[in-house]
């Protein structure tokens, strides 16, 4: 109940930046001069394309639950659907509470490191309003909506991390934490032109290798360091593999991930322009192409099989690992870079195993290696390969990670000593569908009066 | 047989519009003119939106039949999937047929309550047709398939209500009946220049909380309470829970028709005006997560327990809320229409229940409930509210609901003392697949060898 | 490990067309020039259109591999979804090595028949490549995506036919050869401007019903000509039915692709001609209806009840018929395209089945009947109706069918006589998923504590 308690004060801040008024109507006056401007068409179709990419990053979260569900047990499914339909509705509130300006202060913020625009978003249909400082080429709503569905999949990353033994509450609360508050301090470091984009030569992450998915690592290697393995993982020095449940679900969720990228990069040219958005939609698709073969031929290898778990893993890997650079190269890099992180990823998920950090969906290996590894390409091959981009990439990758490591392990912490953040061993054993639900994901199934 | 015979005419009568002939080559004397002007490119750019918004429109029928079979038993599936992929195909036909014309008559009606323009669809790929008299800004063809796919919708709502009991024959037979007929009528009312639209302070649906969902859930109501409740839910006063089979699939749905809404809402602008499209995209969005939130923590609070089902009914329950005002409201009017939606829906979820008026998927609380709250809200909050506006939203919520749900029950009416609208019992308990389709929808199904 | 080589071989051409090199940066003097221009709107406007396509084109493989592994069982479900997954990867890999450059040569090929432009693809970011010789209205890295989305398409027809009894190392180099090779090489003779596009009249194939549908089918019936029928399929002169293990992911399959058919077809106008685009999308949905319905209705005469897979692979015949002539057809002709294509369907699984071509998912009777019947409507039906357009077609079919079914038994024949090309009978009796990965579908799944 403290945890409900918690939350209603979070809805009542939702609903109360009270500097908000009802839009008026479009001052059609305005409006009509702006339409007429040879501007306007271009303006239009950024937009629309903003849009689309905004619906596609939307479909990621989809991606996510049903990769997580599908590769987990049975018995916590209602628990991992349920924490992926809360994160993007909490990352959307919160962004619009917090998030938006405290990643995009505008000028007002002290040495590059911190700034806050105030609570609450708003904008009215006018013109002014349309061609936001930030964004020149489309609305202040569309880049806030683009901007917020992109904050709200760094907290996801940590959900599949830490599933099958978290508390339900402690993950709500870390997670609208680090959506409001960790994920827009290190962005506006970069994105809302903070120190990192204002080093000598400027770090480099065109669509987050580091900002989202090496954030969205360190959040999940802090939970998972805290939480401890999954019971029966590693017994007696030998790892104990814990299956998924449906691998069609978690192949959904994969093809699902991929189809939203296509937002996810080519929305970040942050117009619609045509040379741009085209050389990023193919980039992001030879890397992904190349990290599902390359995974697949490497587990083939190492596990004697062809592994589709791996192979799934390997997509994502490309995906991760061509987002930081992946307006930047060309045909060929992109497909090493996945080829590089699909064989990467499954050297890490073995790797892991070995430390007996258990990360049930391979998330540390996806997002936090291969976010790693493509921010460093970024400075390897290229248009931007060199020595001093190879340093600002470091420099950028430490710093953000250092920060957010020491974030989450923090609001871990304190989560631990007081509401607790692991559930207890019957729950696990039972699953957390009963435990922290009362539900179950499959309670009137019964398949097959089979012949 | 009967079925047979009558859906067999209908399919005569979807290929008999004798009027039509094939459209001649574009003449390209004409388009060339067209493709000269100023206009042309903000012209092309709407028509793109309004395509990308009927592509997630029809989005929509997927996560219908995804949500509905994974809220019901295994043993009705695939009755549901059939109906959920027939309803798309009968209603896009049928559109074709008479429905586009009854909705959209032109001049041609008499006193603003009912109009035909004749049977079928036609129109040339002409520069006059491309600038139809209803839609300026976009073709003949993508008004015809943006408003077909909406019109599908409204007889999806009723299938899930009605699940798990009713004769596949007698549904097909509503839901083309409704979608014909029923719909566009009550539409044209209002979208197509009707009575509603005309008052002294116009009714107001930006897009369809009343002309769709609450429609929908007239016709659902009618429906439910002409079939009584399944076999054993209410009994000895109590309620007996009779739960879904598959909460992936459910989540699945309800994350589909938030994407789809991307396109009901955002496509309902009829354009791809930057201030309305991207303002639509984020009061539909922070509605639908504020009301996810809120139907969570109101589970919680209310049941104990936080209940996945109620977190996605609410997302639904916001998205319904704001449809009607989604062009009319700040950020935080949307947040609080979302959040009093998913407040609503878990109590009148609860409330149905005690009526014993048995819906298996909660289409009730999410369609009609909140599709006469979302109408209402428009003479609550935002740009319109005041008391003219909110009697004329009375005025259109009860002229709408009364004709539907009179049309709906006497046409089940009607059904049910030919054909008969109820499977047999015996067919109830063992399954409406079998009894249907002689099909089941997991007949090789053998999950786990399990360690 | 002999496959292993060959892939690792594959893999390093992938990455080795060595006259690539990375892309410079955009030249904004030239870039400015053209934004300036009165058409460097409508230039955007077609690019977003035409990436939206592409991304929509990408999710067919999600709905090929959810259909395919719903309508099998679930012992060889890893096998499905792992060719469906690795599928788009190699496709999109050898597209780019050869495969496009097969398919467009440009003005350099022999007689039309065949051509080569050399290994890799490559452009900068140059406004000159921007506006390539094949697609003066977008950019050359679209063109390449999109054709490469549509390329791998055709190799996932043939996964389906020969599910459940194939070995995958096998499969993977048929698939390889088939996409990169065959596919590019009869799809020059049309798109790449090769001789029956310089025919008299010329062949006319808008989007694919020979080209991509009925070369997967004629794909499909070599191998399932030499791999014969699963095991107890056809014995004692009987056919025993194996059906599939989930209709929720079957139907969830036919939803995406028709969903992915608004970009197949509507991307194949090449542009974002308003008129064009829309007309295309009417005529596919509403031949998708009809076919659904028409099968729906067949299959309830024919088998006495309505049957599920039926009425989804007539929505997927529909499909198939309208593709050859989706810009040329009136609604109602594609309407009765449609009906005529679902009817066919259901006789064609039924004749298939007759003469022991065991085909598990009705991919021969979809892709390659209806294709060529598809094809044959263009001369049927339409603005394109008469005897000589039917010739040419009949033209086309036979050659791009001799070539295809040639190429595909020649090479499948190669496979059988070296690696093999069918498991073991006792694999094939356990399972694919455990023989072929050592993986299961769904190791942890426990459904239902059911009261």
């Amino acid at each position: 109940m403290k945890t409900l308690a918690a939350f209603a004060a979070l809805a009542l801040i939702s609903t109360g930046f009270a500097q908000e008024v009802a839009p008026e109507a479009p001052k059609y006056a305005d409006l009509a001069a702006f339409q007429e401007s040879s501007g306007y068409a271009i303006f239009t179709a950024n937009n629309i394309w903003m849009m689309v990419a905004t619906a596609l990053v939307f479909v990621m979260h989809l991606g996510f639950a049903t990769l997580e569900s599908g590769l987990t047990q049975s018995k916590n499914t209602v628990n991992i659907l349920f924490k992926n339909t809360l994160i993007p509705c909490i990352g959307l509130l919160t962004y619009a509470v917090c998030g938006f300006n405290l990643m995009y202060p505008g000028a007002d913020y002290a040495g590059g490191w911190f700034g806050f625009a105030g609570f609450g978003v708003s904008a009215g249909n006018e013109v002014a309003n349309l061609t936001d400082v930030y964004n020149a080429g489309y609305t202040y709503w569309t880049d806030f909506l683009f901007q917020g569905m992109f904050a709200a999949t760094a907290a996801t990353i940590v959900s599949g991390a830490v599933a099958e033994r978290m508390k339900l509450s402690a993950f709500l609360v870390f997670s609208s934490l680090f959506v409001a508050i960790a994920y827009p301090i290190t962005g506006m470091w970069k994105w809302g032109n903070g120190w990192l984009n204002n080093l000598e030569t400027p770090f480099y992450d065109f669509a987050g290798s580091t900002l989202v998915h090496s954030v969205g690592g360190w959040g999940a290697l802090a939970g998972v360091l805290l939480l401890g393995p999954r019971l029966g993982k590693y017994s007696n020095g030998k790892v104990r593999p814990i299956l998924g449940h449906s691998m069609p679900l978690a192949t959904i969720g994969v093809f699902l991930l991929w189809l939203g990228w296509f937002g996810f990069n080519g929305g970040s040219v942050l117009s619609a322009n045509p040379a741009l958005t085209s050389l990023v939609l193919v980039t992001t698709s030879l890397a992904a192409a190349a990290g599902g073969l390359g995974a697949a031929l490497t587990s083939w290898v190492v596990l004697k099989k062809p592994d589709l778990s791996m192979a799934l893993n390997g997509i994502l890997a490309g995906l991760v690992g061509i987002t930081a650079g992946a307006d930047q190269m060309a045909a060929m890099s992109a497909i090493i870079i996945g080829l590089i992180s699909g064989v990467l990823v499954v050297f890490s998920v073995i790797f892991f195993d070995k430390l007996k950090i258990d990360d049930p969906v391979g998330a540390l290996s996806v997002h936090l290696v291969c976010g790693i590894f493509g921010t460093l390409a970024v400075g390897i091959f290229g248009n931007l390969a060199g020595g001093a981009q190879l340093m600002s990439q470091l420099t950028g990758i430490v710093a953000i990670g250092v920060f957010t490591f020491v974030f989450a392990y923090v609001v871990f912490l304190v989560l631990k000593l007081t509401m607790g953040i692991r559930v207890s061993a019957e729950e696990e054993i039972e699953g957390l569908d009963l435990g922290e639900h009362g539900n179950e994901a499959y309670p009137d199934f019964t398949p097959a009066h089979k012949s």
